[in-house]
This record gives structure tokens, C-alpha cells and sequence, in this order.
């Protein structure tokens, strides 16, 4: 039903906006790369009839007016970038999203329900130190003061962005959508990850968003002279944190998949070549698909930290710095991308995502739902991130069938 | 012999030259707090009857001439601190050694042999990436063009640092003393370890300065997202360099003392918390008294790494980026001050010195030794170095009765 051909020239055209000399793309929310790329969306957007709008976030949305008054269907993902991407995360689900309402329309005319194709302004949370913004401000969800406190590497707070580009941070409120609103939420985005390929599946229907615990740990040793102190007698905060490092990934493994746990950052004193540390604070990413795992992984962590403190003759400081639950895709929604790929002869995982997508954050207000096209070689945030054009086309095609479905 | 109260004062006041707010003390090479250091010093000498000279390093050197042509006896230490360091390191030796030479001229008067007090410009290294420059000044050991290529953290090259304080880095060569010319050198220090402290034992002599081997190793696996890639398919970089980091540390305690080895520094990429790390880079100090265990410590160390690196599938580089034998302290001034100590009643433990110190270049160009005090809780190049005063004023009395028995 789809133009693929015009899917992969949009990808293609898009991934342009923000490009790196060095390779990948840099398309942080309120840039003037971000602002060139709405405005390339507003005219496709506009071209395939939808009428365009800006919510004061800056999210952007593309409507298809139907000829109900029954809640709307909402199908995107986002347009924001982290730094040195790729051209398919968030981006790739906006244009299908496009690509589907076009040939929805060519094909059908104006659709019963309302579908809207939804760029959300920001999901990675590369620029400042606030993620899922735009989701947040649709879903209200966004604190009091919050634009004013979180800045940039370059000291400009968010609601200076957002006025730079004449955007109200005052007016965030009215970006707020209503649950009566919507009726479905579906996104279509990759992987991210080498399961679908590894399964040689082209689709995966997601059946939960994982449940996400950061924690921070800080070990406390004692900083002492790399020559002329025994090895017996040191308290040695980086030995410890190694330790703890690989004990992390050891309660990982014996939990077993989906449960993963992850020491991304970790940050040494003095960090000098010829002195012991005496102190390392490192963090800990851990995600499963059921709350249960998820909190069974934060515990056990904890306790392998203490346990190697107390070997080490360490002190040890274990906390959560945030934490959320596992969001379980709607089960209608599921079961319809499923009988929509069943029916079309595509074969299908159910999956859970590992990475947080917008539709996490939507689930808060409407059921939601996601597919997934696989990634070759599991790669994504990097400028290798890719997928072969037919799984592209492939998974942008279940998507139109997906909405046809749900708005006709 | 010795005026303990006027050691103890003058240990006092240069520890306000280049006194931090927040404790501690930076008196780094060629800087205004280093000048007026090395001004109040010259007062001191000139006191104490010495006829004073900088060298083109600025090197300070104190001179009380002997009545025989006979090659001179050194005493000394430098006058440089680390970032945030005590009162004690480098110029505890350099006040020692003036006051025992003002306790030797007023007790006996002239020497037969020349006695010099010697302030080394620069042993830390904390400003400019050289260390030990003014030993390897006097040593002859500073390469062409080193004094134009090194930097401090502002872009000041140490030529320039120089010359804004009048010395001439072309005149460099001209403060290389010959071999013929130094019968021997004693440097004091404090121990900067708890060996002592833990032994209950107030005079080390040290046998040997410890062989220093820096390494860097390269740990390279693959950077991944860390809600979307399994356990099982991941080659986490700090996974396997924490398991090298306990390995390392394993490998030193097998050995045992004096074998040490530190990794101090590390360094990730890409850093981030959600993020699976791809590479990551740190150092190994690897010290040893004995060259055999430090080659056989340097070796084993690659072999782990490699060993673990095969084990989690991720390349390693494990390279040594600078290595120094260990120094033996000469025999018979070992004999000497042992004798001194034990004359005066004084218990005394032989020991390697775990840190390099000025003895190390100096024992290149002749017979070195020194005398370590203990070090309270073995803490050194922090504000909370210190040693106790009588310690202190034991330790400058041994050095008196040795330059005694070596000069008159």
C-alpha cells in the first residue's frame, strides 16, 4: 500500500539535517538543525493533506480529520537525536508514520476516526538533562521550574531554547493531551538491539517497555601512595569497584534474559597513575520486562556491592538515582499487530524493548503499542546504525495496515 | 648536636610558602610561591655561613668549602609539592640538611671535605610532564628541546616558566656536575608509607629505590546499548578491565613484598550510563625493589590481561610506556648510616623506598643513600602528611652525625 521508494528518499532527506562532518548526525531538540527538520516535516506533512500544528512543546502534529467524532489514533515517534546517531532512530518511525497517512488517504479517502502523525520535539535527552520532554508535556508530565533548571553544555537553559525559537515555556500546559483524546498510540522504530536478527524475524510486536533502574554507587577506600604502601595493607576503592563490576554482571547473567545490568560511567579519585584511589562512583543501568525481575536484579546488586565492601574493607553507598516500572504494551493492541502481520504472511516476535521508547510514556494516557524492524548487527546511537530498505518498507507497510485497521 | 626548635620552625615556615585556603600546599616548579621559597631559603643558607648559588636549573646549592681538595658531600632534597600536598615532602630533607650543616660548622668549623646543601628545583612532576628536572639537570640527563616541549595545564612551557623567572634554558648544561666531583649524597625524607609506623621503628635506611614500570593497557569490546543488547551477546570493555583491575591486583599479592602494583588511572568510552562500554584505557604502576621480580611482576600482569581478554572476547594492548630499574643505594653509605644510627642508640629497619626520590638520579653519578622517619598512618602528598617532632629532629640529628663522619 506504501511508497517505499519515497519512505527510504524522506530517511534519506531528513538524516541530512544535523549531519556530522565526521559522520552520524547531531540533531539536538530547539537546534537550528532541529528547527530546518520540522519545517522539512511540516511540508511533507502538509503535502500528504494533513493539516500541521506545533504544540507549545514543540512536539509536532500532522492531522487527518475524520469524519467521527470517536477518539483519534496517534502513530510517530521522535525527530531528536543523541549525538553522532544514526538516520533511523525516532526519525524512521515519524516518516512511516507520514508515508502510511499519505497512502491511507490516496488509498481510502478520509478515515472514520481522526489519525494524527505525532514527531515528538525530544526523546533522547542528549542536549539537556531532561529525556522523553516532548512526551511529557503531551502526557503532563513535565515539574514545575523544570525548563528554567535544566541546561545545556553550554549553560543555555531549556526555556531560553525553546524562546529562541519562539516557543513559550509558559504555555507548556496547553500541550497537554487529554486520555479521552486518544484511543491508540502506535510506533514503529528499530531495534536497536540483535535479537530480531539474530532470530532471522523481520518484525517484532512489543509486548512491554522494560522497567529501567538507574543506580548509583560510590565506594569509599582510602587514597594512599602507589610505591611505598603494601598491597596488604590497602583499601583500594578501584580494586573494590572492579570487583563490584564484574559481580554486577555475574547477578545479570544468573537471572538470566531479559534481566541486563550495565556500568557505564565510572569516575575515579585522584585518577593519577602512581596513587592508589580512594574513591570510585560508578552507575548501574538495570532493566528487565517484569517488575519483579526488576527489582530482584536492584536488590541482589545491592547485596553483591555490600558483600564486596565488607571483603575490601571498603565503604559502600548504594542508591537509586531513578526508577520506573515496566510498561506492558496494551493487550488489544498487541493482539492487532499481531493478526496484522499474520495476515500480510509476515512472520513475528513478541519482544520486550530493552530502550525506553515514547510509547512508555504515552501508555500513561492511552493504550500504546510498538513494532519493531531489526538492526544490523544490533547497532543503534552510532553512525553504523542500519537496516536493510525491504525491512524498512516491510515494517512501514504493517504500519499503514496496523492504522488502516484501527481509523477505518 | 642539631637545633631541633629552629628545624621544627623553619619546617613551619616554608610550609606557608604556596599554602592552599583549603588546606595542603602547591608550590609548584618556577612559580611565584616557589621563588619566594627558594628567596627565604637563601636567607637561611647565608645565615648558616653557606656561600649560596642557583644553578640554570635553579637548583639552589649551599656551600660550606672544605680545607681539602677532596670531592664534596651533598645533602639535600627538593623544594617542589604535589597539588594539595604536606610540609614535609622533599623539603623536610632540604631544612634537615641546612640545619645539620649549621650545627657542623658551629661544633667544628670548617669541613676537610666540602659540604653542600642542596634544593632540588623540581622532583614531582605536578606542574610540567618531567620530573626529576633539576636532578636530571645536574645529572645531565634532560633531553634537547625538553624545556620548550613540556606545558603546564595553562600552555606555559617550562623555557618560558624559566626565563619569566631569569633563568636561561640554553644555559642548561652548565649546572651538570661531574661524577669526580660528589663523593657522596644523602637525602632525608619521610617515608610517605606506614612500614615504619607499623614496625615501631623511627630510622629506615634504604637499601634500594624501587624499579618503577608504567604500563597502559588498552581493553577494546564493543560499544552496545545497554537496554537492548543480552548479557550473552555483549563485549563489555569495563567488564573484562575490572576483571584485568582484580587480576593485576592478585598477580602483585602472589609475588609479595616489596612487589606492588596500582591501576590509578582509567578512562572509558563512551562514559555514558546507558550506554555498554566499548574501549576502555588505564594505567599500571608496577614497582619492585628487585629488577627480576619487577620483570617477572611486568610480565605476569600481560599475561592475566591477555588471558581475561581471551575469556570476554575483546582485544587487548597491553604496552609499557616507561620503566626504571631499581636503584641500589650504595653499600658502603648503607654501612655508614647504619653504623651512625646504631652509635647513637637509635633502632633502625633497612628498606627499599617504594616511591623514586632525587637518590635515584643521583645514584648515577655517585655513592647515594637515605634516611627515611616514619610517616603518621603512612599518609604523604596530602594535607594530612605528617610526622611526629621528635621524629623529625631524630631523624636531622642522624643526618648530622653522618655528614660528620663523611666530611671531617
Amino acid at each position: 500500500m506504501i511508497d517505499g521508494e519515497q519512505l527510504l528518499r524522506f530517511i534519506d532527506c531528513l538524516g541530512s539535517y544535523g549531519r556530522l562532518a565526521c559522520g552520524g548526525i547531531y540533531r539536538p531538540v530547539y537546534s537550528g538543525a532541529w528547527v530546518e527538520a520540522t519545517e522539512q516535516l511540516t511540508r511533507w506533512m502538509e503535502h500528504a493533506g494533513m493539516c500541521v500544528r506545533r504544540d507549545a512543546a514543540g512536539n509536532l502534529w500532522g492531522l487527518i480529520e475524520g469524519d467521527s467524532p470517536l477518539p483519534s489514533v496517534v502513530a510517530g515517534s521522535h525527530i531528536d537525536t543523541v549525538t553522532g546517531g544514526g538516520q533511523l532512530d525516532g526519525a524512521y518511525g515519524v516518516l512511516a508514520a507520514i508515508v502510511a497517512a499519505a497512502a491511507l488517504q490516496r488509498c481510502h479517502g478520509a478515515p472514520r476516526r481522526t489519525l494524527e502523525v505525532l514527531a515528538f520535539c525530544e526523546e533522547e535527552g542528549s542536549r539537556f538533562s531532561v529525556s522523553g520532554w516532548g512526551c511529557r508535556a503531551i502526557t503532563g508530565r513535565i515539574k514545575p521550574g523544570e525548563a528554567d533548571g535544566a541546561r545545556d553544555a553550554e549553560g543555555v537553559s531549556i526555556g531560553d531554547a525553546m524562546r529562541g525559537i519562539g516557543l513559550d515555556p509558559g504555555e507548556l500546559p496547553t500541550a497537554v493531551r487529554k486520555p479521552s483524546e486518544i484511543a491508540a498510540y502506535l510506533e514503529l522504530h528499530v531495534e536497536q538491539g540483535g535479537i530480531l536478527e539474530h532470530m532471522q524475524v523481520p518484525i517484532g510486536v512489543v509486548t512491554s517497555i522494560v522497567g529501567a533502574t538507574k543506580m548509583q554507587i560510590e565506594v569509599t577506600g582510602r587514597q594512599d601512595h602507589a610505591g611505598t604502601t603494601p598491597m596488604s595493607l590497602r583499601r583500594d576503592a578501584l580494586v573494590g569497584a572492579s570487583a563490584m563490576v564484574v559481580a554486577i554482571r555475574g547477578v545479570a547473567a544468573s537471572i538470566g534474559d531479559p534481566a541486563v545490568a550495565t556500568v557505564g560511567k565510572l569516575y575515579i579519585e585522584p585518577d593519577q597513575i602512581n596513587v592508589v584511589p580512594g574513591f570510585v562512583r560508578f552507575t548501574v543501568d538495570v532493566r528487565h520486562a517484569g517488575r519483579e525481575g526488576q527489582l530482584e536484579l536492584v536488590r541482589r546488586i545491592g547485596e553483591e556491592c555490600e558483600k564486596v565492601a565488607e571483603q575490601h574493607q571498603l565503604q559502600v553507598d548504594v542508591r537509586v538515582l531513578r526508577d520506573s516500572a515496566p510498561a506492558p504494551m496494551h493487550p488489544d493492541l498487541i493482539n492487532l499487530l499481531s493478526a496484522t502481520a499474520q495476515d500480510a504472511g509476515v512472520p513475528y516476535a513478541l519482544m520486550p524493548s530493552g530502550a525506553g521508547h515514547d510509547a512508555k510514556g504515552m501508555s500513561h494516557i492511552c493504550p500504546a503499542a510498538m513494532l519493531f524492524v531489526p538492526s544490523v548487527d544490533g547497532r543503534s546511537h552510532c553512525p553504523e546504525e542500519h537496516t536493510e530498505p525491504r525491512d524498512l518498507v516491510r515494517g512501514a507497510e504493517l504500519l499503514a495496515r496496523a492504522l488502516e485497521r484501527l481509523c477505518y
